[in-house]
């Protein structure tokens, strides 16, 4: 099967054996690239195998649970040990001993197939697209926030960034908070969540919104993202890390001290409450695909990912 | 009188007026040299005038308070406008045009004589000495963490550093954690904790210590304390950023987001259970005294204060 994996730190469309093994076998038929599949690409982490960790698919087998084979599935990307604390506690998100998929120590999603544990796979919805559910895990990543922080209607939210990962914070966001702002450079990508209950700003714009918000969620990805983070709360408040920016940014720790501010990183969310916000027609993810190519095309569509002012790009695994 | 004072970016002691006006005026007694003094004597906010923010002293005048005149007392070092919508919620520790005792917009407490809005007063009860007196105010700060994190008797904490500030915050917090662990790059240091419930461990052998606390206090003003902390921490916890060290430290800020840690700033705390835990008798501050200068002394005092292996520096103004 064709595979987009990378060896020795360098990114190729890959021929490799379909996998097999005791996990559950899913035939993937979304996948959405993700930054951080270019920040591995680039070499972060060291990770060398088939990248990808967005997806929807239809399980092949699974000997643990024959009710899921033939079902649409998602995937849990995060893989503990199942002895140690944390996976006993139900958390195997922070195991340390944990693969996830196309990240640490598991091939990925940009494949044909892919493996996980059966009682990973979560099954989709009738009325969610295969496009819509490519975007499960991030839309579970952005409600993951509210597991985090306590978001309350009156909650004032902004949301630093306007690339994909800030759309689906936004977007997600404003279903818990109806005071949620979206800040980001580029008025055609903030025009984006029109439509919503969410006002849009440019950065340009938002000094006169110094020390304002309950909550600031650096989701830029850029090394100035915190900086605006930290001009935007208040004393007291939030600011909530999204994006897993692998520089070593300067910071102004004392500001942190002096105003009181909680900095609170959130990586992976639920996967459930992101099923039931898209299977309820809250969020239409789709608006944010920028394009769509055949795995087969994998090295273009990961260039196109990078470009600036491209959104999601989607594989398709049909042949 | 005389008053320790930054004038033109240059620290002197200078002879002044009395200070006189509406608020409480207060004999000093004691003052203690901060590290935060040091560093406004080196320039840091531009702040000018009488640096000094910990103090006991004798009330001798209060318009609108007369009960407290001739007693002795202490003073939160926070005075706000009175009129915003954080002060009226009281707390007037983040009021935005608040001004702070010898470091912003305020003469401070290394003179013989300071005013403080009376309503900042507390009366010092009688089994307190001065010299434990002088120590409120940092203390307040060190048992502030409980106000920004919750602390109980299981929580596993470690205190980075120890300096007058870490070894004041691990005494604090020993009183809420039966497992406090003090970390420092001194034995002479660590050894003023004997006699408490509190782990002493040298930071050389604090790396099998890995991931493995609830709680770390970064309580060293060092660039190095906040990549300590970000080793000690367990998934999820909390790292609370207790010294306004002024430099611009680079940081991971990807490792926050992956493991999903908290990092809260911490700065102030109420004087109230400082005064309760000094008259119980649970603390004994005067242990951590290097030295006592008079105020005449100032310049030599503060140089002394600068210095490895000292720790607190009272300053005495008996003439």
């Amino acid at each position: 099967m064709k595979a987009l994996r990378v060896k020795s730190g360098k990114l190729a469309l890959d021929d490799m054996p379909r996998p097999d093994g005791t996990e559950a076998l899913v035939r993937v038929t979304r996948s959405g690239i993700c930054n951080t599949d270019l920040e591995i690409a680039r070499g972060y982490a060291g990770f060398e195998g088939t990248i990808g960790h967005e997806f929807v698919g239809v399980v092949v087998s699974a000997h643990d649970a024959p009710e899921l084979e033939g079902k649409r599935v998602v995937g849990e990307i995060n893989a503990g040990c199942g002895s140690c604390e944390l996976c006993r506690s139900g958390d195997p998100r922070h195991c340390p001993d944990r693969t996830v998929l196309g990240i640490k120590g598991r091939d990925g999603a940009h494949a044909e197939y892919l493996t996980l544990p059966s009682n990973n796979l979560l099954i989709v919805p009738d009325n969610v697209s295969d496009d819509a559910a490519a975007f499960v895990e991030p839309l579970a990543a952005a409600w993951g926030i509210t597991e985090r922080v306590n978001v309350l209607p009156e909650t004032r939210i902004a949301v630093v960034g306007d690339g994909k990962l800030g759309l689906l914070c936004a977007l997600a966001l404003s279903y818990a908070s109806k005071n949620t702002v979206l800040i980001g450079k580029h008025r055609s990508k903030l025009d984006r969540v029109t439509g919503y209950d969410i006002e849009t700003i440019l950065a340009a714009d938002a000094a006169m919104l110094t020390k304002s918000f309950d909550i600031v969620v650096e989701a830029s990805g850029s090394e100035s993202g915190f900086a605006s983070a930290l001009d935007l709360v208040r004393p007291k408040g939030t600011i909530v890390l999204k994006s897993t920016f692998h520089g070593t940014p300067t910071w102004e720790a004392w500001r942190v001290v002096v105003d009181e501010i909680s900095v609170v990183g959130s990586r992976c969310g639920r996967f459930g409450p992101a099923l039931d916000l898209l299977s309820e027609g809250k969020i239409r993810v789709e608006e944010l695909i920028s394009d769509k190519l055949p795995l087969r095309d994998g090295l273009r569509a990961m260039e196109l990912s990078a470009r600036p002012g491209v959104l999601k790009v989607l594989l398709t695994m049909e042949v």
